[in-house]
């Protein structure tokens, strides 16, 4: 049987992270090639180059300081050497870098290699909506899965249990996910459904900013869990309205529930918002202030997806996603946010 | 047509949190005679009658103090009295009491009455598990619906924004307690599940106790959502195993991954468990400590389960409610909460 060889594009966090994770099971299990090759975008760091850092002490001290990278990992600054040859190529690179990234892979990669996405949020554009994974497989005509869950990239670390979901439209494809992912603490469940598991991670921040905007109203634990659920909800009507396959089951798997639990717990976006709503200063002064002028990612999602609603005229059916874009972007008052999740009849008789 | 009358039976905490909802809702509403008696279990406090003190001054001192209550609420300190001519009997009462109560309703209600139970837990018995609504059944012969959600009553009598869900056999019954229990900031959805809704107020604060055990072993937000998601997919699958007629979205609504949310984020089974592992002492001394020598519902709901898969040789597939019971009554370390959570293969494919 021919050896599975994975390429891993993307050295940052999460992908050290990752690293870990799949550097071990590539060294523990047959079917996999020893030698997992990771990109890495090449900077100095204490007069060293960070690939030789990572070659030789099998640690990324920039991104992941504190966590041994198993020896499988071989830190490589060339993307072309990376994808050498690959059948498994791994995806978890900032999104902006998407795009220039499948620019050079295209033509350069096996022709049969299979991808899997764990990038997060949604590839917005003026002729509409797109997943990341949709936006790989159209750019290099491959079959590519995802991987979402929560999944804090240090905990993640640490060897802390947790789950986490892959979606595959393959099966041949999920069997050899799991078996490259899975762990006794990093629990991997495979389900038939792309698109679903990529919109939890899309949209769950959106959902953080209610939960923050809650916090900082001190509305209490009944209100943030109706937020929380409701956000949920809207979610699971937005991926089942408007892309196909989407199955309900998905949004109880790790991706869905468990992520946005652990999202609405902590984070920069619940942190934010709830700032935002105790001080009533703009969330563009909050993020030069807190976040040293970094973008937050639920702010950003809920205006890719008010902008995607708006066109369609349907932004009445998501009050929530709606009622948080009104209080980020048109100044509305954040009480506001508990208004029009009213039904007017029981809804299920 | 008929007006319908209310009986609340019950004024606890929750029951006086109630009382104001639907006194409001019974002046509002011309489908409700304007007056709702609820039964006042009589006590002397500060040299009155509890009864009088409500019909005066409109307030529960004793057991929700600082909220007004509506003037359609008579405290009435008789059962029977209270009960007289009623249409809808309302159960907001601790379970120990609920068999006495049933004794005393039977043959002295109207035989069409219709019922809500929001009372939580379980009915066990050395026959099994029952549900406090089909106890209320059986025993009075009446139609009994439910009523669970994320619902920490001294937030619903502030009136902060929540949800929660009715659970309800008969369409005519949920469109009555719909008109009873909804507001703008309590919002009900009703579904035709009595039992999904009824056990997900039983089990959620044996997953609380899990949450507490996580807490306590500092494992972080990764796990604790996992621990919370598990929790409510062994929820389902009790609820879909051992009862019939369960719907699979159920655990979407208020009653499900609202209440669990809630109940993980604070409350003394969460606190009680995180104490556990901290500080090492039993659980029996934790409650003398920390709750007056109260029991937790959660270590007790545990226990109950556990009797009842044991005896259908079904723990295995149970296993985190096993291992929160194995830690709880059998002394098993706090950390092997994490394990037997695997699964052999890809479970979707």
């Amino acid at each position: 049987m021919a050896q599975e060889k994975v390429a891993l594009i993307g050295s940052g966090n999460w992908g050290s992270a990752i690293a870990k994770i799949i550097g071990k099971n590539a060294l523990e299990c047959p079917e996999f090639d020893n030698e997992v090759r990771m990109w890495v975008f090449e900077e100095i760091v204490n007069d060293r180059k960070l690939t030789e850092i990572i070659n030789t002490d099998h640690e990324n001290v920039k991104y992941l300081p504190g966590i041994k990278l198993p020896e499988s990992i071989v830190a490589v600054p060339d993307l072309l050497e990376c994808v050498k040859d690959a059948t498994t190529l791994i995806f978890v690179v900032p999104h902006q870098f998407l795009n220039g990234i499948c620019k050079t892979l295209l033509g350069n990669i096996r022709p049969d290699a299979k991808a899997i996405s764990l990038i997060k949020g949604l590839d917005a554009s003026s002729t509409g909506l797109r997943l990341f994974s949709q936006a790989i497989a159209e750019s290099l005509n491959i079959e590519v899965s995802v991987l979402s869950g929560a999944n804090i990239a240090n905990e993640v670390a640490e060897g802390y249990f947790c789950e986490t979901t892959i979606g595959s439209n393959r099966s041949e494809d999920g069997e050899v996910f799991y078996k490259l992912f899975n762990t006794p603490t990093f629990r991997v469940t495979v389900v038939d459904d792309v698109a679903g598991v990529e919109i939890c991670g899309a949209l769950k921040n959106i959902v953080a900013v209610g939960a923050g905007i809650i916090d900082g109203l001190k509305l209490g634990e009944n209100t943030k869990a109706a937020i929380m659920r409701i956000g949920l909800m809207e979610m699971k009507q937005f991926a089942c309205t408007f892309w196909t396959g989407v199955r309900e089951e998905t949004f109880y798997e790790s991706c869905g529930v468990a992520d946005l639990i652990t999202t609405c717990a902590g984070g920069r976006n619940r942190k934010v918002s709830e700032a935002h709503v105790i001080t009533g200063k703009s969330f563009d002064e909050l993020e030069r202030e807190m976040l040293n002028g970094q973008k937050l990612q639920g702010t950003l999602a809920a205006h890719e997806v008010h902008e995607y609603l708006k066109a369609k005229n349907m932004t009445e059916e998501f009050p929530l996603f709606t009622g948080i874009y009104q209080i980020v972007y048109e100044n509305a008052a954040p009480s506001t946010i508990v208004e029009g999740h009213g039904r007017k009849l029981p809804n299920r008789l």
